[in-house]
């Protein structure tokens, strides 16, 4: 057999761990897949003692990633650490040696891309990162690839998994988001520090990816609106349900006439769309295509070993294109001068909302003439109006958010809740 | 800019119109993307008198294939003539002249991959052939280098767009199949033979394609059974939609204890599924991988512009490869070594049915007591009862369709209706 591709990993998380597991169960046949020998050779951890149900023998064991940085006979390292500092620090070492680099961290690259990719073409090497959005599903590659011919014209994607599954939790169990958070902390699906998914910050981040892949664009997670999911109540999972909608965490982009709209938020999605149908930790990506039409991308976006087996498949790729000295064969982030406009403010776009304001005990109708008035005088039209409990609930005719803002902007934002509509989904 | 790499396209049918029109409409972007330019230099069909609504002014223009393939400045020929006749010898000449090839011709691949998979090793060149199952979804992509790291389990397809077109007029319209089929032949979804995708043998010719890369099998599609939706009757339809499947034409293979599993073939699946939710002409493929888990893919299965993207992203593919050097960077059909077992009879598998059988006028009662009884002397323990019209419904545990067969063996085979029950699909 041909020469062998040797990998070094960083980072024994649960990530880490599902590509150890990977190679030792499923090596024989990726090595027939390639042709030549994709090895695992190197593991680098500061806690090298902890069980985690893989054998490390037979592997050359780092507590420094330096030491598994500096042997020459790594050919591809695994950027598995996660994070903007020690991790950033990996991957731009590995390149400077001329390494290929394989990595699922997601906010180093939303935020230090700019630096890394130059970094990779510089030293004649690449780096890969299906893992990073999406988690095993190959959208990445559909979108740099399967879709390489096209024009996209929107994307919307589920794809932070925790706050899925707080969303789906509260409309199956009926129980409000607090309670929710806690039972996907206690099945290990979010974090003790829950903020990072629930307030959106890993959303922009794969958003921030997907706009460079989709548009040619660079944006960071800051030039675009993010609102995450903690302020959506029961009585919003209700309201919505009855107007025959379910409310998602959308990462969202499209094109306009004046530049790519992009934004994170929960939106309403028909009940009997592609997007609602998402339940649980899953993710899914919807893209439109000028020429293509709408696919649809659904599958496990997080997990140790659907998240390894994006990237082995990553190392597969690298691997290849090491052998046959075609790094570098397709641009890792799309191609920027396909940027049209740039970024454009989500101040600019119309579009339908959902509307839910607190009424006090008592000034249910009085409430609802008050509500339906104050959008009027705004240029507003209300095309539905419904109770949720002692709140009412209206629907907007297409509208730019700002001037719903500007008929409520004397109501504390405690007692009111808008949410976008997203019909065609 | 760097030296354009050329395309002749052959066959300016409804999927080579869509091509030329996607390079006008959208060449400068793919060539800004590529970093070079790949041009759409010569066309030939026998017709080029035909308005087909673009220009073909600026093409080398013939009316004989072999005059565009000994062009020496073509380096990728695009076949889209279809069927296995002509087709064959364009595609291998093409190969044998050293030329790259694109392709959506699924038929000549099921039939002829055997011969031209190593043609193109032998004269340095590439295949490619996304377009040629689930048109503009790039599931190809997903299963040769998305999911390259994994083992798959098994996979289901509608991958007919007429089929399931008719099957979804069947329910939504509540029209007979044969009214459902004359629609989708005036809207243009079938052809006026419509032999070739009812009777289920596209399906076949893109299931021998999956095969190749999801299990390494080389199988021709005589090598499964196949089953169309010509006697999927109305009351096959409402029956199914009371018990809370729709009936939907699947290309299916799963990995057994005795190797590989396939077949074509009408199944009941739930309707609050991934697949029951594909309507109309679209198309879905569902994926068990042992490390990924599920992943799913939909959208526009023909058509000309969808099929088109999917046609110029193998160009690009082709292009980039053919400037590196990289032709035959991952095996176009999977790996041959990776085939475990071969193909097995599908007879061997169990699952459960349902089974429709017509009751003479009157016996409604009596044929129910003798079916159940009939099932029961043959071990087939029947699940659910319920009647269709004049008809006896039953769905079984899970058997040998074998048993289910042996049982009705005294009733004319068009009496009686046995459709697979897809519980988790």
């Amino acid at each position: 057999m041909a020469s062998a591709v040797r990998v070094g990993l960083v980072g024994l998380g649960t990530i880490g761990t599902g590509v150890v597991r990977l190679f030792q169960e499923h090596g024989a046949d990726i090595d027939r897949r390639l042709g030549f020998p994709l090895v695992l050779a190197a593991i680098a951890d500061i806690d090298l003692e902890s069980e985690r149900g893989v054998a490390l023998a037979g592997y050359t064991l780092h507590r420094d990633y330096k030491a598994l940085i500096d042997d020459p006979g790594i050919d591809i390292v695994v950027e598995l650490v996660g994070g903007t500092g020690v991790a950033a620090q990996i991957v731009r070492s590995a390149l400077c040696a001329g390494k290929a680099v394989a990595t699922a961290n997601k906010a180093l690259l939303a935020h230090k891309g700019d630096e890394i990719w130059p970094l990779a073409r510089e030293h004649g090497t690449e780096i890969a990162f299906e893992a990073s959005v999406c988690g095993t599903i190959p959208v990445l590659r559909a979108l740099r690839e399967g879709l390489a011919a096209d024009r996209i014209q929107a994307l919307h994607g589920i794809v932070n998994g925790t706050c899925n599954y707080i969303l789906s939790e509260m409309e199956e169990q009926g129980e409000p988001y607090a309670s929710a958070l806690k039972r996907a902390q206690d099945l290990g699906y979010a974090e003790v520090d829950p903020r990072f998914d629930v307030e959106g910050t890993d959303s922009a981040h794969k958003l921030a990816i997907l706009l460079g892949l989709a548009f040619g664009l660079r944006a960071g997670p800051g030039d675009f609106p993010v609102e995450g999911i903690e302020r959506i109540a029961i009585s919003d999972i209700d309201a919505a349900q009855r107007l025959g909608f379910r409310i998602k965490l959308l990462a969202s982009a499209r094109r306009g006439a004046e530049g790519v709209l992009a934004c994170v938020r929960p939106c309403l999605v028909p009940r009997t769309g592609a997007l609602a149908a998402v339940g649980g930790a899953l993710n899914a990506l919807v893209v439109d295509g000028a020429f293509s039409g709408r696919t649809s991308y659904s599958g496990a976006g997080a997990g140790s070993l659907p998240t390894a087996s994006a990237v082995v498949a990553d190392l597969m790729e690298l691997a290849r294109s090491r052998r046959l000295g075609a790094a570098g064969r397709v641009a890792p982030l799309g191609t920027p001068e396909l940027a049209e406009g740039g970024l454009c403010a989500a101040a600019a776009e119309e579009g339908e909302y959902y509307v839910r304001i607190e009424a006090s005990p008592g000034s249910g109708a009085d409430a609802a003439a008050e509500l339906i008035e104050r959008l009027a005088a705004r240029g507003v039209r209300v095309e539905t109006l419904a109770r949720a409990g002692r709140d009412v609930v209206v629907t907007t005719a297409p509208v730019k958010r700002a001037a719903i803002a500007a008929a409520l902007d004397r109501r504390s934002a405690a007692g009111v809740q808008i949410l976008r509509i997203e019909r065609g989904l």
